[in-house]
């Protein structure tokens, strides 16, 4: 690469609720341009666009027609706002939500442009719920059985993924199933539609369709599941395509789409996650990136291949290739901080912050940070939206513990807040435990913004904290693919350094709040271990069911 | 006494904030006056009055002169109100909080009238916790010693008692303590104001000042909590007074105050919770009365002498005479219902309870009372006072089981108030347990106002509760004591059985949410068992208090 070129690529990270183009510059990574599009249908829970038909509860669908616009809007806005000509644009790479899966015909064409009054015909997005009775079976029978994918997965499958998704359409509309030639993660359907052919990434197939050693699981174990289930694999890819490979070249539709020139690199398709690593510089061994939001998802790679426990999957070449990926997660970080602003705080709390003119969680912080370590005499657990890592159980639930008459809402704020951090420390130290080790922790996504919390797990991990050096993570990251895609460097690696940006040591632990930190998370662990084997709460959930019922 | 008579008593009830004033027909107990008076100093927290001397955290004084300004006014009051003759008038009684105590000279002068700028001189109010120290030293030397009256009192005697406070009053200003001929109960100072003798009530001696079969606590023990502590019970009453005995008549200084005939009968002093066993007509042994308000009392009368595990005390004629009187208690009910009205409700509720002309605690009530049992997943710790039975341990505090992302404040208030009425089986079951049967479930005080919190309470006992028959609980109690003292009745069961009143069967248990609450309680039981060593929560209170220091 000729360093004072002026080519660049654009990253396009399609989201929950809206797509994100960025036009970033091949030599440095900078920023040039960036612009959003919100779907038009965001999340489709209640009922089928256009007939109306009634969803169930736990369902959450996307229409592709959405994303398609994602290209035709957001691109064209990017590339204006970066002022850089479209004959500087030497590749496009993407990052999607996962596993957000859809089925459509041989060509590509979604079933739900054809059956649009069929919910199964439609994708279905990450965050649909509705497939736990299959995750179920899959799992029981997949443990009973021994199957030997089932430990890169911490013991459990998700209802979220490509199988327990595909098992519903199966088992709730044959015919739908039957029509699904292909089975295909959005993130390598929207490369299909970019550059008109298909290819299946590593990463999806790996952490989502339990791709492992070079295959699916057999034909005899689905088949146990459920006979008709047998041939499922036949809907996926056979062959996976590389993170940071060249998918194939824009085509004139495509082009026409985005405003980009005919024929340049379309990198292979990714996950949002995956790529922060890249956007963070953080691909090497050891670098746990967290993409702290609404939930937190931990990506790490590693050199070796260690069986850690509660982890939501290790996939080779899952984040780069090369490397082991490991991921893990938190179902609720930034949602539960929401939740309780929303729900928990008194009125004279909010008109105290707006006579401040703050935010409730401005105010909130403020009081929280104002306190000494341990002053609220509380210790929780951070399970509201059950516990992804390391205990892989959605029907655990939040505690809270040491409330008294003189508790206040900035108490119960910050326990909060301490509990994730507790969350995250488990999750590190388990990847420890089993001789993974982790060398830095560097954090992205939307809790950037907040100072206190951050500063909360540094004083909680006991270690220094870096941060993602740009507020676009993972449509930088997808640049950085479609860099590498081009052949503008030789591999991930080496691309991140050049284009991805993190702060070292942003946020210092004190050694006085640590010490007083250690003694409250060796409660947290107790309370974690008391709790972990859900009895209780699972006892406490059913009877919730049945009082629904 | 003659079935027409038209005489009359008047009880008096000195409260924390006021005192209250009733006149009552002796005939039928008829409610024919009340007035209350609010004590101008009411609770002495931060500074004496007049000089501004600060007091320490966790004091609490009261000032005598307001409790004598209780008879200037409401009792003169209650008489017009009332519209009887003053010379109908044939006797006065008193009920108290307890344990305030008061030092005082040989003829019972308050000790702060003398010395006003020195805080050990003034009456300590119940809820003066400063003592906290010493009573865990009489604790620990009374178990080392196996003195014989702690298992009396479920094994430990409480901050707020008479022995407690006394000795912290030694330890810390050895003066007013060497100057303080008596150490004398609000409960019978305010009787040696109203007939110029000085008497001793067994119902305080038995439950504040470990007086038990026949003596106090042995000057051997006191000598081995301080040397100078030996004299201590000196200060004390040595000859006690039975409960509706005759105190002595009403002087002409009191009579000027009140307006009441001199000479009329003074009925010995009494204590809140238990006069108002009376005043329900709930004096026959298995009757348990449970006074619900801020925190709950329950006292029952039985013939049995048990050591009912936890319990606050049990004396001999301490609420009758010729039985045994129980008492125990849950340190916080209604005080954790205000909390978390107060710390825990967003303004969109409050703004829908406005709309809707409620007031909070009765919006969330409707809200609690529409959902199933169990329907919202949670089960708590009704701890966030300390819990005073069956535990006698007031550095536990509350925990919550069970929250998700989508609970909502409805859901934690009746998980809450679930949570109080488990305590209250729990309280019910060790009396039974103990083999001192509970045959019915009397309910009194402020929470009678909400019937669904009484429901609750119905369901989860598997029992039908009783309710008084008067909203003057205690003052009505009081004023039986009086018709006792007055000879009108020859004792206070048959004067309770004409003058009090309850309904029986208010509450009657559904048999499908019982069912529930049995799974339910199970769970808190489970809950309560493994936080009841107080492992957690103590570790997580003394980090408090160090970070507080």
């Amino acid at each position: 690469m000729n360093a004072n070129s002026d080519r660049v690529v654009v990253g396009v990270d399609f989201g929950t609720l809206s797509g994100r183009a960025v036009v970033v510059r091949v030599r440095d990574g900078a920023d040039l341009g960036t612009a959003v599009h919100e779907y038009a249908h965001r999340v489709i829970e209640e009922a089928l666009p256009g007939s109306g038909v009634g969803l169930g509860p736990d369902w959450a669908l996307q229409a592709p027609a959405d994303w398609i616009d994602v290209l035709r809007h957001a691109v064209p806005k990017a590339l204006a706002a970066a002022q850089v000509p479209a004959s500087a644009v030497v590749g496009i790479g993407t990052d999607f939500t996962a596993c957000t899966v859809l089925p459509a015909t041989s060509d590509g064409t979604p079933l739900c442009e054809i059956l649009p009054d069929r919910p199964h015909a439609w994708p279905k997005l990450w965050k649909h719920h509705a497939a736990q009775p299959h995750a179920d079976r899959i799992n029981a029978i997949a443990a009973e059985r021994g199957e030997p994918w089932l430990s890169r997965y911490g013991g459990k499958i998700s209802s979220e993924w490509a199988f327990a998704k595909g098992l519903q359409v199966l088992e709730e509309d044959p015919e739908i199933y039957a029509r699904a030639d292909r089975w295909i993660e959005a993130a390598d359907w929207i490369i299909w539609q970019l550059c008109g052919v298909e290819t299946r990434n590593v990463c999806t197939a790996g952490y989502k369709a339990i791709h492992q050693d070079g295959g699916y699981p057999s034909e005899e174990f689905l088949a146990a599941v459920n006979p008709a289930f047998a041939g499922f694999t036949a809907k996926l890819g056979q062959e996976l395509a590389p993170l940071g490979g060249l998918a194939g070249r824009l085509t004139a539709r495509a082009a026409a789409w985005t405003g980009l020139p005919e024929g340049i690199a379309v990198a292979v398709g990714n996950v949002d996650a995956h790529v922060t690593a890249a956007a963070a510089d953080a691909v090497l061994p050891g670098r746990m990136v967290a993409i702290m939001g609404t939930s937190t998802c931990h990506v790490m790679n590693s050199d070796r291949l260690a069986e850690v426990p509660g982890m939501c999957g290790v996939v080779r070449d899952g984040i780069v290739p090369g490397l082991w990926g490991y991921e893990a997660g938190q179902s609720a970080v930034g949602d539960i901080f929401a939740w309780f602003v929303e729900t928990s705080v008194p009125s004279w709390y909010a008109e105290r912050a707006a006579q401040r003119g703050l935010g409730i969680h401005e105010y909130l912080t403020e009081l929280a940070a104002a306190q000494p370590v341990g002053g609220h005499g509380l210790v929780a657990l951070d399970w509201h939206g059950g516990n992804r890592s390391v205990l892989v159980d959605h029907n655990l639930s939040g505690v809270i513990v040491g409330q008294t008459l003189a508790t206040r809402p900035e108490d119960v704020y910050r326990a909060l807040i301490e509990a994730t951090a507790y969350g995250a420390r488990m999750i590190v130290e388990t990847f420890e435990s089993a001789g993974v080790p982790v060398e830095e922790f560097v954090v992205a996504g939307g809790l950037l913004k907040n100072g206190f919390v951050l500063q909360v797990y540094a004083d909680v991990l006991r270690r220094p904290l870096s941060v993602i050096g740009s507020d676009q993570g993972p449509a930088l990251g997808s640049a950085i693919h479609a860099a590498v895609a081009a052949a503008e460097y030789p591999d991930i690696p080496t691309a991140a350094a050049a284009m991805g940006r993190r702060w070292a040591c942003a946020y210092v632990p004190d050694k006085e709040r640590a010490d007083v930190y250690d003694r409250l998370y060796a409660e947290y662990r107790r309370l974690h271990d008391h709790f972990a084997d859900g009895g209780l709460l699972h006892r406490l959930r059913a009877i919730r069911n049945e009082a629904g019922a």
